[in-house]
C-alpha cells in the first residue's frame, strides 16, 4: 500500500512557532474508496493566518489540533479516481495541505484550469490575490488618485494589493523589511518603498512620501505601522484591515495604538474582512485577475521551500519575513 | 451703551482644564449696525469637543484663540433689530456661545420654532440629539434587534442614543458613572444599565449583560470602554466612534486597546464621525426627533448651571461626570 507522511501539530507554540512544535507522521494510503480520488500534493501554502489557529480559542475557523494533520491551501494531481468528475492527471486546489497524498470526494473539490502554474492559485489567483483584490477594492474601496499605503508589501497579499493600485490608478506606498524587498517593490511599479527595518520614524517616512497623506491603508502589520497609518490618514480615510502580523506571536497583550483617536477627528472607517465571505464573488475575481497576469498587468514573486518537512520552517520564516512573495512548499 | 460678558481662553489647559484657564472680559456693546440685530443670549453650551479647540493643532475645526471670546453653540432672544427677517422677540440659535449679549448679521442666524423649550434646540433637538442621531442611525446603521452598547449614556448625546435605540426595536446596554445616573438610565428605558465606577471587569459585565454579545458600540469614552465594547462585539459589528472623553485631557499619549486585533477576525467596522458633515440632513433629522418629543418617545435631562462666570465651571464638570444630561449655562 502507498505510504503519504503529513505535518501534524505536536504543541501549541508560545511565541514565534518552533520546529519542536510540529512533527512529520508517516501514514497509510490506501486506494481511494468509490467516489474518491488520490491526489499527490505539487505544492503546499503557508500563510500568516495559520498562527491564530495554533491558538485553541473561538475564532472564525476552528482551531488546529494536537496530534492532528495541518489543514491549509494546496494544488495536486489526481493520481487515481474512482469518480468520472475527475481523473489521473486533472490539478486540483483543496484545503488538504501538509500532506503528501490523500483521498478525498472527488465532489468536493475544485479543478484548475491550466491557463496558470498550479502553484499560482495559492497566490496572485488564489487566496492571497482574492484577499488584495476584496480588501483594496471592496473593503477599503480604493478609486483613481487615492494614495495607498501598504504594509508587508512584498509579501503574498501586499504584493497584488500594490499592483492592482497601480492598474486603478492610485499612487503606492509600500513598507517592507530590507533592500531585497525594496528592489522589489520599485519593479512592480510601487510609487515610494520603505524599509521600515531602515526607518526609525514611519509616520515621518510617510509624510515625506506623500505630504498630503494617504486615503486608503492596506493594513497588515498592526503596532507602528497602524500607528504611522493613522497619523499619515486624510480626513475620511479607509483603512482594510486585513492582518497584524507584528502580533501574532505575542505572548503578552501589546497596547494598541496611541493615537487611535485620530478615527473621530479624522472620520476615519477601519474595517476588519477575511476573504471566504466574499467567495461567491470569486469568479468575478479570477476574471480580473486572469485578464491581468495575461496582459502583463500583474507579477508575481514565489518563495519555495522543498519538501514537506521543509514546511515548518517556511511557516516559521513569515514571521521572521524572510519570504519574497508567496512562500511555497514543493512537495513533488 | 450697553455692555456684555464674555468668557475668553487665558491659557491653553495642560490636563483637566482649570478656571484660571478662562478669564471673564466686559466690553461694550454698540446698536446693531445696518442689517444687523442684537441677541441676548438665554442659554449657552458646553460641550465636550470644545476640550479639542483648545488644542493649538490642526483639526476639523481650528483652535480658540488665546484672548479671544470662546465660541459654542447658544440660543437667544432678538432685543434689536435692523433686518425685517428677524424682530424683537424671535428665539435664534448661534455659534456665539459664552457671551450673554452680541451683535451679528440676520441672515446668518436660525430662527427657532417655538415648538421646544428653547434650551432643546442646545441638546435633545440639536447639535448633540443629532450627533446621536447620525451615529447610531447612520454610521452604526442600528436596526431591530440589535444589540447596542452606549458608553457615556447619561450624557447630552448618549441619552438620546439610548432612546432612538429603543425606538428602533434595539436591546441597549448603557454605561455611566453612578448610582444617579444608573436610575436614570433605567427610568429611559436602558434594559441594562452599568455603573462603570462599580465595575472592575467591563468585559465581564458586558458578557452578562449580553451573553451573545453586542451589535453596535456608540463609542463617546475610549479605553477601558473600547477594550471591553471590542471582546463584546459580535461579528461584523459596527463602532460609531463619536469622542473619547476619556482621553481629551491627556498630557501624555495614552496607549490603545491591547485588542483591537479582534478587528481583524471579528469583521468590525469602526467609522468616526463628525455631526456637521451630515447637516444636509438636518430636516430629517428635526422631523423625526419632533415626533418622538410630541409622543412622549424622548425624554432628556438637563443640568444648568446660572450666569456667565458659571461657564468655565459647567464646561469642567462634563470631565469629571458631574452632569446627568445636557450641560447648560443659563445667561438670563
Amino acid at each position: 500500500m502507498a505510504q503519504s507522511r503529513e505535518v501534524r501539530l505536536k504543541s501549541r507554540p508560545e511565541g514565534v512557532p518552533k520546529a519542536s512544535d510540529f512533527e512529520i507522521a508517516t501514514v497509510e494510503a490506501p486506494p481511494p474508496g468509490p467516489g474518491e480520488v488520490q491526489v499527490r500534493n505539487l505544492f503546499m501554502s503557508v500563510d500568516p493566518y495559520m498562527r491564530g489557529r495554533m491558538y485553541d480559542r473561538p475564532s472564525y475557523v476552528p482551531p488546529f489540533q494536537i496530534g492532528a494533520a495541518m489543514e491549509g491551501g494546496a494544488v495536486g494531481e489526481v493520481v487515481a479516481s474512482n469518480d468520472p468528475a475527475l481523473k489521473p492527471g486533472d490539478l486540483v486546489s483543496t484545503m488538504f495541505g501538509w500532506r503528501e497524498l490523500f483521498n478525498a470526494p472527488a465532489q468536493g473539490l475544485q479543478k484548475l484550469s491550466p491557463a496558470l502554474p498550479p502553484q499560482a492559485y495559492l497566490g496572485v489567483a488564489g487566496m492571497p490575490g482574492m484577499t488584495a483584490w476584496v480588501g483594496l477594492l471592496k473593503i477599503a474601496a480604493a478609486k483613481e488618485g487615492d494614495v495607498v499605503f501598504v504594509s508587508a508589501a512584498a509579501g503574498a497579499v501586499g504584493q497584488v494589493v500594490c499592483q492592482i493600485a497601480k492598474i486603478k490608478g492610485c499612487k503606492v506606498i509600500g513598507s517592507a523589511g530590507g533592500p531585497d524587498k525594496v528592489a522589489y517593490l520599485k519593479e512592480i511599479g510601487v510609487d515610494h518603498a520603505i524599509d521600515y527595518r531602515a526607518t526609525p520614524d514611519l509616520t515621518r517616512a510617510l509624510a515625506e512620501a506623500s505630504p498630503k497623506g494617504i486615503d486608503v491603508y492596506f493594513e497588515n502589520v498592526g503596532g507602528a505601522h497602524l500607528e504611522a497609518a493613522l497619523n499619515a490618514a486624510r480626513p475620511f480615510a479607509r483603512f482594510a484591515m486585513c492582518g497584524m502580523i507584528s502580533q501574532y506571536n505575542d505572548t503578552e497583550p501589546q497596547p494598541g495604538p496611541s493615537n487611535l483617536m485620530l478615527v473621530v477627528g479624522k472620520r476615519l472607517r477601519l474595517e476588519g474582512f477575511i476573504v471566504s465571505d466574499h467567495f461567491a464573488e470569486m469568479g468575478a475575481f479570477l476574471q480580473d485577475m486572469t485578464g491581468w497576469i495575461t496582459s502583463g498587468k500583474v507579477k508575481w514573486r514565489e518563495t519555495i521551500d522543498q519538501g514537506l518537512e521543509a514546511a515548518p520552517g517556511a511557516f516559521i520564516k513569515l514571521f521572521k519575513g524572510e519570504n519574497i512573495g508567496k512562500m511555497l512548499v514543493k512537495l513533488s
